[in-house]
C-alpha cells in the first residue's frame, strides 16, 4: 500500500480537489483528508489495472508496478486495502460533520464503484479489439477516468462552500476535464516521450484499444480536445471561478507532456 | 457481482447480524441493508481469495468460482465493485441516521480493511509453508475470519439497542465465534464430505497451511473448539442474551458438517 501511494505520480485528483475548494473560498486544510482518500482510490485502481490479468503493465510512474515488486497476491490485497482504507479515512475525518461524511462517502462510492470507475474499466476491456464510436469512447472515459475527476472538483466545491448550482456546474466541468485528460492520454501514447511518461508508449496499439487518434486522426483528436476544453471553461465561467487555479490546471491537463 | 452474491452460501454473517439485532430487542428490518452490505464484503473477499494468484480455487459453494466463469479480470472488478457497493448501500440506507451510518461504516472499514480481514489474508499467505504457533493461528483467524463475524454480532447489537457494556461483550463473543468457525473449517478439511462442503477437502494439506488439527491433532483441535465455545457462551451470558438464537447459531457453527 505504502509503496504505490508514495512512488510518485502527478497527484492530479487531490490537487484538483484542493484547488476547487479554494476557488470557492474554502480552506484547503479542511479538504486534505478527503483528497488523500481520493488519491488512495486512484492508486488502488492503478494497482489492480496493472495486474497481469488486466493490462499487464510492468512499469507505472517510472517504477516497477506493485505486483512486479510484491507479487500478484499481495498487489490484489494492497488494492483492496487502499480501497477500504480510503473510506475509513473519511469516516474518521474530524473536520467533517456526519452529514458531510455521509454525502462525501456516497459520492465517492458512486464515482468509484460499479456505476462509476469499475463500470468504465469493464467497458474498456470489452471494447478491446473492437472499433468504438465517439459516443462509446466518451462513455467509457467519462466513467473510467472522468468520475474520479468529477468527484474531485465537485466535492472540492462542496467543501469550499459552493451553492447547488455551482456544484452542478463543477460536475459538468469535471466531466469535460475527464475527456480532455483522456484525449491527451491517447495523444501521448502516439506522440509522447517514453522517458517522460514513465511507461512504454504505443501500448494502446499493442492492446488493440480504441483511441481518439485512431478514431479521428491526430488532428481530429486535437480538435476534439479543443471542443472539450471550451465546454470545460464555459462551466467554470458559469460557476464564477474561471479566474482560479482550476483554469490553469485545465490548460495544463490538456497540454501536459507526461 | 450478481453471480457470486446469488450462487448460494450459508449467509452466516447476515444471519448473525439479524439474530444479534433481535436478541437485543431490535427489529430485523432495520438491519437488513447493513446485513446485505456485510454479505457483499464477504463475497468480494471470496472472489479475490479464489483467484489463481491467491488460493486458485475452481469451486466455491459447489459452483464454479467467479474467475472460472467470467475470467480473471472481470472477477477482480466484480470484487472491487462489491466492496465499493457495500459502502454505498450503507450510506443510502434510509433507516439509519447519519451518525449511525458513520459509526457502522467506520466499523465495517476497520473490520474488512488493512487492519482487519485484509491483514488476516496477508498473514495467512505469509504463514504458508511454515509451522505457526497457536497464538499465530489465533491472530490470523481472528483477523481473516473473526473480524467480519465480530462486526456482524457487534453491529447487530448496536442496531438492536444494546448498551456499551453489552456491545463490548458481543465483540468478545464474535472473537471466539470466529475461532470456533475456523477450527471447524480446519476439521472439515480433514474429516469433511466433499459433496456437502462444495469444494475439495484436503486443500490445506496441498497448500501447506497451518491448521488446528496439524498443530494440536484432531482430538486437540476438538478440545480447543470446546474451550472457545465455553468462552463464547460466557460472553453471551454476560451480555444477557444466552437464551437467544445466537446460542443455537454458536452450537451450529461449531458442529456444522459443511
Amino acid at each position: 500500500m505504502e509503496y504505490s501511494v508514495t512512488v510518485g505520480g502527478k497527484r492530479i485528483r487531490p490537487i484538483l480537489l484542493l484547488a476547487s475548494c479554494e476557488a470557492f473560498g474554502g480552506q484547503e486544510e479542511k479538504a486534505l483528508q478527503v483528497a488523500a482518500a481520493l488519491e488512495m482510490i486512484h492508486t488502488y485502481s492503478l494497482i489492480h489495472d496493472d495486474l497481469p490479468a488486466m493490462d499487464n503493465d510492468d512499469f507505472r510512474r517510472g517504477k516497477a508496478t506493485n505486483h512486479k515488486v510484491f507479487g500478484e497476491a499481495t498487489a490484489i490485497l494492497a488494492g483492496d486495502g487502499l480501497l477500504t482504507y480510503s473510506f475509513e479515512l473519511i469516516t474518521k475525518d474530524q473536520q467533517l460533520t456526519d452529514k458531510q461524511k455521509v454525502y462525501i462517502l456516497l459520492e465517492l462510492a458512486n464515482a468509484s464503484g460499479p456505476n462509476g470507475m469499475v463500470a468504465g474499466q469493464l467497458l474498456d476491456m470489452e471494447a478491446e479489439n473492437k472499433e468504438s464510436s465517439l459516443k462509446e469512447l466518451e462513455l467509457i472515459h467519462s466513467l473510467k477516468t472522468g468520475k474520479l475527476l468529477q468527484f474531485a472538483v465537485k466535492i472540492g466545491a462542496y467543501l469550499g462552500g459552493a451553492n447547488p448550482e455551482q456544484i452542478h456546474q463543477m460536475e459538468k466541468f469535471g466531466y469535460y476535464l475527464g475527456l480532455i485528460f483522456q484525449v491527451q492520454d491517447d495523444i501521448l501514447d502516439v506522440t509522447g516521450d517514453e522517458n517522460k511518461i514513465g511507461k512504454p508508449v504505443g501500448s494502446d496499439e499493442t492492446n488493440y484499444k480504441s483511441t481518439y487518434p485512431k478514431l479521428l486522426g491526430l488532428d481530429g483528436a486535437m480538435k476534439q480536445k479543443d471542443a472539450y476544453h471550451q465546454l470545460a471553461v464555459e462551466a467554470l465561467e458559469t460557476a464564477g471561478v474561471e479566474g482560479s487555479l482550476l483554469r490553469e490546471l485545465t490548460d495544463y491537463l490538456g497540454n501536459r507532456d507526461y
